[in-house]
């Protein structure tokens, strides 16, 4: 028995990684004051159907199902419809601008292919009620500075930066109503995969052809970036972030600036991807509430990837995950195992790291255990009780003491190093 | 739009708090030396069929359904069929015994009551590969120890221990076969639930009646227990533990030791329960994997009561979730915004948890912004500039220094408290 097609196990080894990304994800978001939060993996599929368009991929992605009551529900495929939920609910209790992260689990049935699972994590932010560029920054620095807290640099990786309100400018320039406007972004968004005849033939409805975005994009916007860019550049960031107004995203609701980053090498799939929604919680709270947001998501598969692939990344991730175990009691005598248990119990107690074998065995076997282990310390007890043998593994030092004053000692060597 | 019944919204005091939970979980867990691992959320159904018989609860309950390609699959209702399999696949790798733990969301279509969701986190930890009375020590030890740490003492909860190699010795010397034994165990695991009549009722297929149970358990079955208590004591842990034959847990597959933790005003339903299922990875893995092993599962929904409940605790959980904000930076003078950033970029890469206004606002509206974060100091940054005004919050004392000397005397001042 296997787990599902695109479903993961994690062994120790793995689990210790995602952890490791995990940990980075929240420590980088909590320093940007952003508040952790999360929602249900199962939720009302009408939820998701309100807010995609109907033949939208995601829905065509959706595990749902009739659940033991009847209702139709739906594994979360994305994170912003359970937070325009919770938001719309309850957004009265708290102070604007909100700024909250998620590390969430998320499912989608996607064919099989290199940096999609069926079940992948997502580091998620959004800033809710503030419309301002200072938002955008803080939004497409936090993702800058995530990418950075993995090992990565200006070498490693890009934000590509874009402007959905340039576009909409641009499109009602040029005639394009709201239905043409849909049609001419979705043929930007494939501008680098589908052959040019193809999307000529799609546009063939609008005002526009192949050459007039292709033109639009190269004559950038620079106007509509300033803002951003000054706020970026206030903090050093300059250096992450390119202009590029072919980035569009798939997404009918964004409204402001949209990004997306990329490995520079354009090996992988984008690491992350996001934008400003100005309509979309009023959308789904039918005009309850009505806030500004912006928010990315970053994946774990991608950047899994981008680790492995990037050295200096894939050495801190290496060093995160050396094992940690500060003592190893070893019992050289099986009639002291009783001894022996107590100054477990008593290292343990002090917040210690403590293993010892569970059935009697050689000493050298033992030593091998704390070994593999990559226990700090072995704890020898014997006949000399109650004196034990201190040996610190790394130096092969050791010292022999009175048992009670050994809890302490290590304690204190846990602490200096 | 809510949450579906028996899910919930992690709203940022909500998550604070499962955050803490899990937290808790995770470091005593380390200190035992346990490893994390992890499977999917969504599992073949067949996985579920395989361990549970016909008709049992937990098929009752499962979030089953067919998916996009056909399979059948369920939400993981619980932790173990996913593990042996696991184990079953990998286990040559892995030096034994093999102490892992998982802190995971689980799913069962349970009818709404007290200390029941339909999604819930629980902490499992298991031993493999050792059937020593030394491994069923350190596994109810560690569940001790994780009630502990959340602030629970001797008065608070209990373990009750209990024994299905006693029970099942006593049922065979009664002449009871393999059918009539699970019968005898069904009864004596409703004795406080169901009236005695109906319970004789159901006994009369097999030699024994309801007092013959209660005489088995009043009995005790001291030689049973007495390795187990024994390395606890020498943890000087007893005080924790009640030898109680009571306890039979309804699940078919235990082979020996068996326990639950309740609480001690038993108002509650068990808190954390688990055992012995020394054939489970074999029957799992088809013959092909046989490993002893014991374990148990802590939710987080009795446990979240038990807190509430119980002062001490409480008060811990609450100064965990105390907010940790470092440093908010006041803009005093709109036209040093840019000076503000850079400000606030060096303060969060010197790892400070870091906040400022995202638009311009009175300096009044801003300290009190500060003071609603709990941030530890106020850094303000006006015409003065390259001096900056960094006052301490707690104590109202400021003082004026040069920008470039902020971030490292923030950071100290972190370290040393």
């Amino acid at each position: 028995m296997q787990a599902l097609p695109g479903f993961r196990d994690f062994y120790p080894e793995d689990c210790a990684r995602r952890n490791h990304i995990v940990a980075i994800w929240r420590g980088v978001a909590k320093r940007y004051g952003f508040v952790e939060f999360d929602g249900p993996v199962l939720e009302s599929t009408d939820l998701y159907r309100k807010k995609n368009e109907e033949g939208a991929e995601i829905l065509e992605q959706l595990y749902s199902f009739a659940d033991r009551g009847g209702r139709e529900v739906a594994l979360r495929p994305e994170m912003t419809p359970t937070l325009a939920r919770m938001v719309a609910a309850r957004e009265k209790h708290y102070r604007k601008p909100m700024k909250w992260f998620c590390v969430s689990n998320f499912f989608r049935h996607e064919r099989q292919q290199k940096g999609r699972l069926r079940e992948f994590l997502q580091f998620n932010a959004d800033i809710i009620g503030e419309s301002s560029s200072q938002a955008d920054a803080e939004t497409i620095a936090l993702a800058i500075d995530l990418m950075r807290a993995f090992g990565f640099t200006a070498e490693n990786f890009v934000v590509r930066l874009s402007d959905r309100k340039a576009w909409m400018d641009f499109l009602s320039s040029r005639g394009c109503d709201e239905s043409a406007s849909r049609i001419a972004l979705a043929c930007a968004d494939k501008l680098e995969r589908e052959p040019e005849e193809k999307l000529n033939a799609k546009l063939a409805s609008t005002e526009l052809t192949v050459a007039d975005l292709k033109a639009f994009i190269a004559g950038g916007s620079p106007e509509a970036f300033a803002p951003v860019l000054e706020a970026l550049a206030a903090r050093g960031l300059t250096g992450f972030v390119q202009p590029d107004l072919s980035i569009v995203r798939g997404l009918a609701y964004y409204t402001g600036v949209v990004f997306e980053i990329f490995d520079r090498s354009k090996n992988l799939r984008a690491l992350a991807g996001g934008g400003r929604y100005d309509g979309l919680i009023k959308g789904l709270s039918d005009g309850s509430v009505d806030l500004p947001a912006i928010g990315f998501g970053m994946g774990d598969v991608v950047l899994g990837h981008l680790i492995d692939e990037t050295p200096a990344a894939a050495a801190q991730l290496q060093s995160a995950l050396a094992a940690s175990c500060d003592a190893y009691v070893i019992i050289a005598d099986e009639s002291k195992r009783t001894e022996a248990l107590h100054i477990v119990q008593s290292c343990r107690e002090l917040g210690l790291a403590t293993d010892f074998p569970l059935k009697s065995a050689k000493i050298g076997k033992q030593f091998q255990e704390a070994e593999h282990l990559g226990a700090h310390h072995a704890i020898v007890v014997g006949q000399e009780w109650p004196l034990v043998k201190l040996k610190h593994l790394p130096t092969r030092t050791e010292e022999a003491l009175d048992h009670s004053a050994l809890a302490s000692k290590l304690k204190a060597y846990k602490l200096n190093s």
